[in-house]
């Protein structure tokens, strides 16, 4: 009696068959988002849906309980409600979060990814991708890190968060070896941050046990750039009080204004007391592929760790996050462990290290990296410039506009800095709180199915209410859309007149 | 003058023509490797490359040092070398790691979330993603927390490592609150393990701060079963050196013999303790599926965290793990922080937390439970089980060969508990040693890019040199291609005789 299995019997029709049946669905649901198509239909981003009514469509009323296969129709029932009820990131009016929608290549990275499946933490089953991830990791690094061009690299891990965390434990590890073994016992480190910064860098103090209260948030200027005087007042301080200060971490783009901060005087300061110096560049770093604004970076070079999203600034698929260090060799230097089971080590040691997960604190990996040299060998680097530019472009162009109309309001940097624009729009006719307006008018354009915004707290003053945060991060916007998007904004206002 | 970028400038059709010229590739790669496929090649899994073989191949020969957009033939020519050069994990003789092929589906679900491009951190711009991880993790947990069947339920992490971690975390959170705030300082946290875990128990405890001298890894039984006597012993010892004991890690499925430890005696020494209890099912949790064999997870009920990834047992493209909760709610009690500009909550809060991101230490996520959820409604409880099923026939039947062979000797468990088999293979006339055998033998299988398959050195005893490790876990596995391999290692042997 032979020994078989009817699933996956003949894999390679099971899958033309679902990529045939896939693929119209998909072009239509692009064609659907895309301004430049026939099919276009502004309120194809899709609208508001409470979490009842969607496990109402998708589970409950499917009546499919998962118990045995589904049919093909329900299969096709449940990828059409998938996409119907999911926002829609190809809409132009996507100007949410600080991620725009895929594109054409980063389907196709994605698609090979899938079928590679490679697991990229050695190098016996991941040739290729530990020798691209290797490869672009240096290249990337060697935009930033100038004076260690031969030395530098870089590794992804699983979104900016988790390269954050790691620098953490690579200062750790490399400033005070010996907690490797005998954990912080015995120190009481101190985290630098500024008040405007990602809360990352909180979670990454609490996961590495040195406790959110000992992150010392230093004070803003008014453009929301981390002051350095008070930095150093306060790295004095907690010297004083006993502590030993290990990290700074500065922001390249903070989260809510998009501010770069001074990276020269912070390395100085970095220098002087021995502290590691890192740098989130998750949303900002990227501006180091075009020539116009890579001297907001100015300093980066002299960071010990920064980290880089492609999956942000450049439209790679999410997730793509890169921690980038001036000697690669540390990932390994402060990572590796014995696991004689799983890494072999090869003939030649002198070829450096390939058995990526040895450096860093995982084991399996999706070969994020994958994605960005794919889109890099596709775009170019003047082709990540183009991106850049234009974004910046189209959002001078929407700062233009609302500082020509005094109902709108510029929070933070009077020049924002990265491609979020913040504002109140409060036109004295309206009686309604800032929150209420801000809340009202995102709601309603999210409910047309046209526009996605976001808003938030006034980081500087609570009181003053939130306001809007509309980024602009894709190349399929034009000064059209952005008019169009100011007029619904006061359109939907008048509502509350 | 209106603001326009050319890059984008026509995604649909830009897509559709990547599509067309993407598909034969992937349906020819794929029936190369597909013993059902008139096209099918043995020596499709490919062969083994020095990184400066291929780095000569991909990067220094290719002349595109990534300056300008590549033409479409550069491209078409790095896609067919990426494929080419990498391993073919659809060749039924990929028998190295705990993974194995994608499959039909699985491309499915990657093509959705690539389209998608959704962050599931907050659910405003993840409705879909996010109640369906809600519902699914929940439907998972379910299966395991059979005392928690309402409050039970769990979140994707990038990777099994990254879920136990995570696990560690939430142990130090729930049980010692003040250290969210004030780090480990005043306490020394001892954790419990068998020598035979997986090395992220060892990075979990270096990156929370706690050292890895205060690991304690007890001894196995000859079966490498977590020795319980052993376990209370090491707790009672440490308890008396000061330490708080913090948190016991066991295993279903250990990385190199692939045993199940003994959940229902450490559930009762945590309890006695009050130590966190949680089990490591990255690789043998998914025996769950099938009524044969989750007996071998009995007691797991009691567990306060388990770990499973669906990327290894169940075919779900990598990486897709699991950490699972009797109550979901932990994971936001103990890591969330206040980050008003990213989390608004909801109108109705008794809705459950559909911002996933809340609940982790990290941010941006891929929604790698949606391949999960598809896989499950595509393939049902029962194509599970009958997956999990054939690969344990499969792991018998060779199994039963090779102990016909007293040329092979199984080390470990004589009955191995879950789908890998270690073994020696030294029939008399070869006086090479057993590293030597197992080494030459596994790396002529590469070079026919016919087996992939892994070695290890002997955890019980160094000095009998590494065996083979071979995993069977794959639908596609056939008694003949068991058969054919067992000939080929006895044939490629007696190259050495």
């Amino acid at each position: 009696m032979s020994i078989k299995s009817d699933l996956e019997k003949n894999r390679v029709q099971e899958l033309d068959d679902l990529l045939s049946a896939l693929k119209p669905k998909i072009l239509e649901y692009i064609s659907q988002a895309d301004p430049n198509s026939s099919n276009y239909k502004s309120s194809s981003l899709g609208t508001y849906h409470e979490p009842r009514f969607l496990r109402e469509k998708l589970i409950t009323s499917s009546g499919n309980n998962l118990d045995k296969p589904c049919t093909p129709e329900q299969l096709a029932e449940t990828i059409d409600k998938v996409l119907e009820y999911s926002v829609n990131t190809w809409n132009p009016g996507f100007l949410d979060k600080l991620y725009a929608s895929n594109n054409p290549i980063g389907v196709v990275s994605d698609i090979l990814l899938s079928i590679l499946n490679t697991n990229s933490h050695v190098y016996t089953v991941s040739p290729v991708l530990s020798v691209l991830e290797n490869y672009i990791g240096h290249k990337y690094a060697s935009l930033f890190f100038t004076n260690n061009q031969e030395t530098c690299g870089g590794l992804t891990f699983s979104g900016g968060s988790w390269s954050n965390i790691t620098s953490m434990q690579i200062a750790r590890s490399l400033k005070y070896p010996e907690t490797k073994s005998k954990g912080n016992a015995g120190y009481k480190f101190a985290i630098y941050t500024s008040k405007h910064c990602h809360y990352s860098v909180v979670k990454g103090a609490i996961l590495l046990g040195l406790g959110s209260e000992n992150v010392f948030k230093v004070d803003v200027t008014p453009q929301g750039l981390l002051n350095v005087l008070d930095l150093e007042n306060v790295i004095e301080e907690t010297i004083k009080k006993g502590f030993t200060p290990l990290y700074i971490n500065a922001t390249a783009g903070t989260t809510v204004f998009g501010s770069f901060d001074p990276f020269i005087q912070i390395h100085k300061v970095a220098k002087k007391y021995n502290v590691y110096f890192h740098i989130d560049g998750s949303w900002g770093g990227n501006v180091i592929f075009s020539p116009h604004y890579k001297n907001r970076l100015q300093g980066c070079e002299f960071a010990d760790s920064i980290t880089v999203n492609p999956h942000k600034m450049l439209g790679i698929p999410t997730t793509c996050s890169f921690l980038l260090l001036p000697h690669v060799g540390n990932f390994q230097a402060t990572m590796s462990l014995q696991a004689p089971y799983l890494f072999h080590g090869r003939d030649n040691p002198e070829e450096g290290n390939y058995d990526l997960a040895d450096g860093t604190m995982g084991c399996g990996r999706r070969a994020d990296s994958f994605k960005f040299y794919l889109a890099w060998l596709y775009y170019g680097e003047s082709g990540f410039q183009d991106r850049v530019d234009h974004a910046f472009k189209i959002q001078g162009y929407f700062v233009d506009k609302i500082k020509a109309n005094s109902a709108f309001e510029i929070v933070g940097p009077k020049f924002p800095q990265c491609l979020q624009v913040c504002f109140y729009y409060h036109p004295p006719n309206i009686k309604a709180s800032n929150t209420e307006i801000t809340r009202y008018i995102s709601r309603e354009l999210h409910k047309l199915g046209k526009y996605l915004v976001d808003f938030s707290p006034n980081p500087e003053d609570d009181s003053k209410g939130e306001f809007f945060r509309v980024v602009f991060n894709s190349p399929i916007l034009t000064d059209k859309i952005v008019d169009d998007l100011y007029d619904s904004i006061v359109q939907v206002g008048q509502e509350l007149e």
